[in-house]
C-alpha cells in the first residue's frame, strides 16, 4: 500500500476472465494470463473490465481472483480494477478491497441499471461511494462506455466530479468510440487522466495530453501498442500507429470478448479459454479461424499457419 | 415450502425499498409497508423490482429484507422476489434463497451489463441459473421491461423458455408498456401467468387470459387496483379501470420511484420514505405537492386537504 500512489500511465489491459468448465473463474489461467500480458509489454492491469466480463461476477469472485494475483507477487501499483457496480454497497466493497490490496487506482462504472437519470443523480453515486469509502489514497478513474453500460457520463458531470474531488476523481476511460470527447475533456481540463478505450485513439490521445490506453487487444496484442505507445513522438509513431490500427479493425470484426478468447485460446492452446459467461456466447469455430486467418495474415507474430485451426 | 408452488394470480405489489439516514435498508418501515398493501388487497408481494430499487441493492441486503418480511409472518407463498442480476451467481444465490424461504414464484430480469447480446445466448443465461438452482419448485416470471434493463426478451425467447422449461418457465412480467406484445404472447401461449407491468392493461390483459398486475401504483392505490381486477368481468368494469387508469397517470407524470415514495411518506407521516438510492433522486418539494394535490382533486381517499404538503 502506498500513500500517494503515482497516477497511472501507458498501456493497461482489461485482462479477459477464463472460466473453468462450471463456467466459475479459472484462477490458475487468469493469473497466468496476467502476467504474460504484463511480460509482453503492459505497463499495468485493468482487472473487472467490461472484456473481464466483471458485471457477469459476484463480488466475492472478484476479491478472490484479485487476492490471488496479488498472492502471486503483481504488485498493487500495477492494477486499477473495474469497483464500479449497479449497487452502491457493491462499488464501496470492491473499491475498499482494491485500497487494502494496494491498487493505485479504480476504473468505476456509473450504476447502469436504471438509465435516463440525471446529472445530479449521478453525482451522488460517486459522491456516496467516495464518502464511504473514506479514504484519502482513492484515485478514481471513471469510466464512460455508454454503448454497453446505457450511462453516459456527460463532460459537465466529470468536470464536476474533478472539481468536487481534485485529488480522487484524477482520471476517465473513454470507451464511447467518440475521440471529441476525449479531445474536448483533455481541452478543458489539461493534465486530466484521460485514457482512450481503444488503441485506435492511442496517438490521438497522447498528442492531446492523454495519458495512454487501457484497451481489450492488449490481451493479445501487447507488443505492438506498447510500440506505439512508446514511439508515438518518433518519426515512425504513424507506422506504428497504422499497424496498430489495422490489427484491431481485425480483432472488433468479431464480437470482441469472445474473439479475444478464441485468439488467447490458439495462442496458448488452452481451450478452456474459449469460455464465456451468458448471456455471451463463444465465436463459433468458423469465425474464430477465420479471425486466427486474418491475423496471421496481417503478421501476427504469436501465431504460425500450423497452428491455424482452434479444434472444435 | 411447498412442493406445488400455486401460479401466482391477481394484483402483485412491487414494493419500495425505504432507507434509514446512512441510505442503508429501512427493513422496520419495509416490514410495516408490506403488510400494509396487503391489507389493502394485493394478494401478493414482487419484492426487488425495478420499483424497489433492487438492483442498488446488495446480494446480502435483499436476503436480510426478505429474511425480516418472512419473519414478520408474511407467507412466502405470496411472495415473488426479483431475483435476476447481472451476474450469474448473484441470480443463482437470490432464487435459491427465494426456494428456501417457501417462494411461490420468482420474478428475473435477464443479464442486463451487456446489450445486444442473442436470444441463445439470453437463452443460455436462464438455462445456466436453472440448471445451478436444479430445484423442481422453481417458478420463474420473467421480467420484460427493456426501457430499463436495455436487454428486451423477444416473444420467440420466451417461447422457447417455456418449450424448454414448461413446468419452469410459467409465466412474465410485461413492463414494456406495449400492450401487443402481451396480446401476442397469450394468443401464441393460452394460460401463460402474464401479468401486465401498468394496471392501465389490467382489464385487457385479463380479458385477454392473463393473470393479473404487477404494479407500481399498488404501493399507494392497492384498494382501487384490487377492485378493478375483482370486478373486471362485472357491468361497471370499465368504469373501474378507467378510475385506475387515471389516478396511474397522474402518478407517472413524475417519476415514478421517488413520486410514489413521496405519497407513501405524505400518507404514513414518515418522512424517512422521501429517501432514494442515488442514480435516482428525490421528487422536490413542488413536484410533490403538486402529485398529492392531483392525487387529492382526483379523490384519492388516504389523504384529505389538511394533509396537503410534505413538510421540506
Amino acid at each position: 500500500m502506498t500513500n500517494n500512489p503515482k497516477p497511472l500511465k501507458g498501456v493497461f489491459c482489461p485482462v479477459l476472465t477464463p472460466f473453468d468448465d462450471q463456467l466459475n473463474p479459472d484462477t490458475t489461467l487468469f493469473v497466468e494470463h496476467c502476467h504474460r500480458v504484463l511480460a509482453e509489454g503492459c505497463h499495468g492491469l485493468a482487472v473487472f473490465g467490461t472484456t473481464g466480463e466483471a458485471n457477469s461476477l459476484s463480488v466475492k469472485e472478484r476479491i478472490l481472483l484479485l487476492d490471488a494475483l496479488i498472492d502471486s507477487g503483481v504488485d498493487g501499483s500495477v492494477i486499477a480494477p473495474g469497483t464500479g457496480c449497479a449497487a452502491l454497497p457493491d462499488s464501496v466493497r470492491l473499491t475498499q478491497h482494491a485500497l487494502e490490496v494496494g491498487c493505485s487506482g479504480v476504473l468505476m462504472l456509473p450504476p447502469f441499471y436504471y438509465k435516463n437519470v440525471t446529472d445530479d443523480g449521478l453525482f451522488q453515486a460517486f459522491v456516496k461511494i467516495i464518502e464511504r469509502v473514506g479514504d484519502s489514497r482513492l484515485k478514481i478513474y471513471l469510466y464512460h462506455i455508454p454503448p454497453v453500460s446505457g450511462v453516459p457520463l456527460e463532460l459537465a458531470l466529470v468536470e464536476r466530479l474533478a472539481d468536487a474531488y481534485p485529488e480522487c476523481v484524477v482520471g476517465l476511460k473513454d470507451s464511447s468510440g467518440n475521440w471529441p470527447y476525449t479531445e474536448a475533456l483533455l481541452k478543458a481540463r489539461p493534465g486530466f487522466g484521460a485514457f482512450s478505450g481503444s488503441e485506435i485513439f492511442l496517438r490521438n490521445n497522447l498528442l492531446a495530453g492523454g495519458v495512454g490506453t487501457i484497451t481489450a487487444s492488449a490481451n493479445v496484442n501487447a507488443p505492438a501498442i506498447r510500440s506505439a505507445y512508446d514511439g508515438f513522438r518518433d518519426k515512425d509513431a504513424e507506422t506504428l500507429q497504422s499497424a496498430i490500427t489495422r490489427r484491431r479493425q481485425i480483432i472488433q470484426a468479431q464480437p470482441m470478448i469472445p474473439g479475444l478468447k478464441a485468439v488467447v485460446a490458439a495462442v496458448t492452446g488452452e481451450n478452456g479459454w474459449l469460455r464465456v459467461r451468458p448471456p455471451l456466447e463463444p465465436l463459433s469455430l468458423a469465425a474464430s479461424n477465420d479471425l486466427i486467418k486474418s491475423l496471421i495474415t496481417d503478421g501476427y507474430p504469436p501465431l504460425s499457419k500450423s497452428e491455424i485451426s482452434i479444434e472444435s
